[in-house]
Parts: structure tokens; C-alpha cells; sequence
């Protein structure tokens, strides 16, 4: 990991972390409301958690995050028996739903950023971002037969482009990382928010 | 792409940028029966078209092709863009199961002459061939929940393997590049063609 | 290979080639319920036989194993034509099952040698462990839209843990390479099997 905090500063890391510790807590409440078990539990939790940073490293070719250290595992691993431990009702709540924004746009942000650490074009380093912020929901999803949020109208892959992108924007435009991550991150997060808020939803094919 | 275009020849860098559009389409084509929104069309064009492609250079060691450079998921986008603006009428002749034809040859032909141009072994090469013509196809199929083209008994994956085996066995010969790479994809072509056609299909299982 | 074999000893590479066999039936048996074509059995068989180890190789950054040699494309080229030829009735006792759970176990175990004799932390190669023994089968389910094991309460994820977690602690304990694997293996492989004899399952989440 050294060559990508010196690359993207070590701010960019507590995004990282966050949006980990988010999407293993929502793959782990997938196989709750499954009724599954706590090896289920503990496997969505990594596949949700590590699935899109993941491919992301090994598309741009850099080692893969979570494979030289317990951190990342032990995370995921944590989140599975902390959703099969505590109360139900703690999850019932609107409140899982915007950690799921934060991640979001924390994760879009910091994998678009990875991406052009590694040399990645602009548009590509852009994917880069969509997929380490949708990757792990849609192999969640796929997994456990639900069908995936890219089939659903509700603005959710569109906030983590919006975030990515102006990740992209901002630093070819020569602006400090800090910075330019903290306008995609929010604007991202406010994007996702307003659509979670107002049910905002794009237009569906209709010819 | 540089030393892939040097060992391979440029000329099939065109099968190669033909298969991508073609299969960008498809991927397009497949959000619009489904009546998704424009995010979900571009999200299923560059799975679409670059997914085999992917998995196949990652398996090789070779770096991921569309990843140095805009051009790649350029055309993806576009195919996302075009299928959501042009009227839909132009894609209900068989216009694209001809193209999609085309495409797999091509698909396989390029995919089993990288693989030998990277130092893989014969029976991989030709598995490299098959995969990157398919599993594009795969992925989008799984993602939005249709029964894979893997599980009917129509000719699909028989062309790809025809294609992939004689470019394989063409080049081991000794036999150039681009003639080659012409029997090759017009025989896998041919094939498909008359599964189309004629409504050719392998014998199931039956015990 | 040869790096791997020198690091793991050539013993490990035995319990790998048995996985690869058994895994490979296994998916073409899957592709036979369905009555499907000899090419899905073909395909089938490779995605299950090679499948774990294939993504095990990428995450942990070793040449995919199958890569430069015709030999495991072949296994499980001949295991789809097994399948396909051989009279059904030979597959309809409980042998599969036993050949599956030996399988789970050497792959297990493998796996998660392999992990670490490439640098990985220990807990991302128990991770690797139980990712080769159970990815193929996961990625066969999805294809064939059958509920994956995944989503079973059966013991069976539970069993390559197990071997995986023994195989990492052993040989961190300084136990020589041979010995911590035949214990490692036999531990799962024997909690495996009780689970198939006695029904032994885990507790799904109930609240």
C-alpha cells in the first residue's frame, strides 16, 4: 500500500477504510435478511467489502490491497460477526442507507484517484472509480439471486460517475488532491442523497 | 498495445476494434429490452464489449488493453449512446445477429493470436480464443438475469472454438498472420452463419 | 510452476491435479442434469476445475497456473468427455460426493500453501484457501442458475476453512511442509464427510 498512500495521500485512506468497513456491514446484512449463517455472513461480507477495490488493482496492475496485510480481511471479517451479534433493529433504520452513500462516493472517489496514480487514461481511470464503488454491491447481489442495483431506475451507479469524474476533472485541472476529493466526494454523496431524499430516478428506455 | 500490434499485426487490431463495437451493441441492446436508463445502457456496452477481452489479458499477464488509453471505452460509451438515440426499429431485422457474428469470429480469431503471441500453451491459446469471444456475452447475460447463451443448444460457442482451433493450428504450421487469421474468422463465421440460418444446434445430453 | 512446486513441495501438487480432476467432473456432471451440449460440458468442466485457483493466482499475482501448459486444460477437456460418454448410472451414488469432498479439502489446503509461499498475510491466504476450493463451484452455480452452496446451511464453506485455517497455522508453527498438509487435509475432509453422513449443518441467522 505505500506507493498508493505516497501517490494519492494518506487522506485518501480513511475513505478507503470507510467505504470498506460500509459495504462488508451491507453485504453481511444481505445474508441476514437471507437467514443465512455466520460463514455466509463472513463471505459477503469480504466479497461486498474487497470485490470492487480488487478488480480495480488488478485491472490497473497494481497489487492487489488487501493481500499483504490482515487489515482489510480482518475489517470485513469483523463486520460479519458484529451484524450476526447485535440486534436486529439496529439495522432498520435509514441509517445503513447512508453509510451505503458515503462509501459510495468515498469509494468512487479514491479508486478514481488510484487509477490515474497508476497511469490510467482519463476515461478508464473514471471506470476505475464506477467500479470500485459498484463492483462488490453487484457481485453481492448476483450471489444471492436479488436482482442488482444496475437494473433499478434509482440514482446509485450515476452518483459514484458524478463523484469519479470530477475526481478525474479536478486533478488534470491541477487542483490538491485534498481538495479535489472533498468537492467529488460531497458532491457524490449529495447526489446519492438527494436521490435517497426525493426518490430521484433516471428516465427509463421507453421507444 | 504497441508490442500485441507488433506480434500480431495490425491488421487485427481492426477484427479487434470491430468485435468491441459490435459486442458494445449487444450489451446495449440487451439494457434497452430491459427498458434501463442510459447508465445502465454504457454500463452494459463496455461490460459487453471489453469484458472478454479483459479477463483475457489478465489471465495472460498481458497489461488490460483498454486501460492506457481513452479510444476503448470511447467507442463502448458511444454504443450506449447510439442505442439509446437512434429509433429502435433499426435493430429489429437480423442486422445485428449477422454483426454479433462477425464479431465472435473475429473475437476468437484476435483472442487465440494474442494468447500464442504471449507464450501461452496451444490448448490455452485456443481456451483464450473462446473466452473472449464469449464471455462478454456470458457476464451480460448473468448480470441481467437471462438464461446464458452457454445453456442453449444453438451453435454459438462451437464457432468460437472453430475459429480459435485453426488460428491456433493455422499458426503452428507456419502458415502468416493474415491468412491465417482470414481462414480462421471466415470459418467460424461460416459456421455461426449456418446456425443461424439453418437453425443448427448440438445434440443435448439425453441419459 | 516449477517456483511454486519448489516452494510448496511436489507432494501439494498431487492433492492440486486430484482437485482439478474432481472439480472438473463435478461441473460437467452439473452441465449433464441440465441436459445440456457436450461444448457446456467442456465449458463447464474448465470454469469448476480451474476456476478457484484461476483467481487465486491473480489475487496473490503468480502466473495463472493452467497458462503455459496443455496438461489442466486437458484434464478437464477429458472429464467433460467422461462425463458425456460413460453411463450415467456411475454417477448417481454418493461417489461424486466423497471425490467432491476430498477435493474440497486438497484444494483447501493447497490454496492456502500456495498464499503463503508467495507473501501473503495469514489471514488473506486462509482466504485463498477456501477462495480455490470453493470459487469454481460458486462461478458453475451462477452460470446455471442453481442456488449456490453458498446459500446452503450445509457444512461445507465451513470444511475449507477449516483446512485452509490448519494449513496456515501449521506451517507458521514451523511444521514441515508434508506433514501440516496431510493433517490439515484429513481435518477437513473428515468434517466435511461427517457433515454428508450425519446432515451436520450450521445455524442460520433467526432474528
Amino acid at each position: 500500500m505505500n506507493e498508493t498512500v505516497a501517490a494519492v495521500g494518506p487522506w485518501l485512506q480513511y475513505l478507503d477504510h470507510a467505504g470498506i468497513a460500509v459495504f462488508a456491514l451491507s453485504g453481511a446484512l444481505v445474508a441476514a435478511a437471507k437467514r443465512q449463517t455466520l460463514v455466509t455472513f463472513i463471505f459477503f461480507a469480504v466479497i461486498t467489502g474487497v470485490g470492487g477495490g480488487t478488480v480495480r488493482d488488478l485491472l490497473i496492475g497494481a497489487p492487489v490491497f488487501w493481500i499483504e496485510t490482515n487489515l482489510f480481511l480482518f475489517l470485513c471479517v469483523a463486520a460479519g460477526f458484529i451484524v450476526w451479534f447485535l440486534p436486529a433493529r439496529i439495522w432498520q433504520g435509514s441509517a445503513l442507507l447512508w453509510l451505503d452513500a458515503f462509501g459510495l462516493a468515498a469509494y468512487a472517489t479514491f479508486g478514481a484517484a488510484k487509477g490515474l496514480a497508476y497511469g490510467v487514461a482519463p476515461l478508464p481511470a473514471l471506470g476505475m472509480g464506477v467500479l470500485t464503488a459498484c463492483l462488490g454491491g453487484i457481485i453481492r447481489d448476483v450471489l444471492s439471486g436479488e436482482p442488482s442495483i444496475l437494473m433499478r431506475p434509482e440514482l446509485y451507479v450515476t452518483a459514484a460517475a458524478l463523484s469519479a469524474a470530477l475526481m478525474v476533472g479536478l486533478l488534470l485541472l491541477g487542483l490538491p488532491g485534498p481538495i479535489a476529493g472533498a468537492i467529488a466526494a460531497l458532491a457524490g454523496f449529495a447526489l446519492r442523497g438527494a436521490a435517497i431524499r426525493k426518490g430521484w430516478s433516471l428516465p427509463a428506455y421507453g421507444r
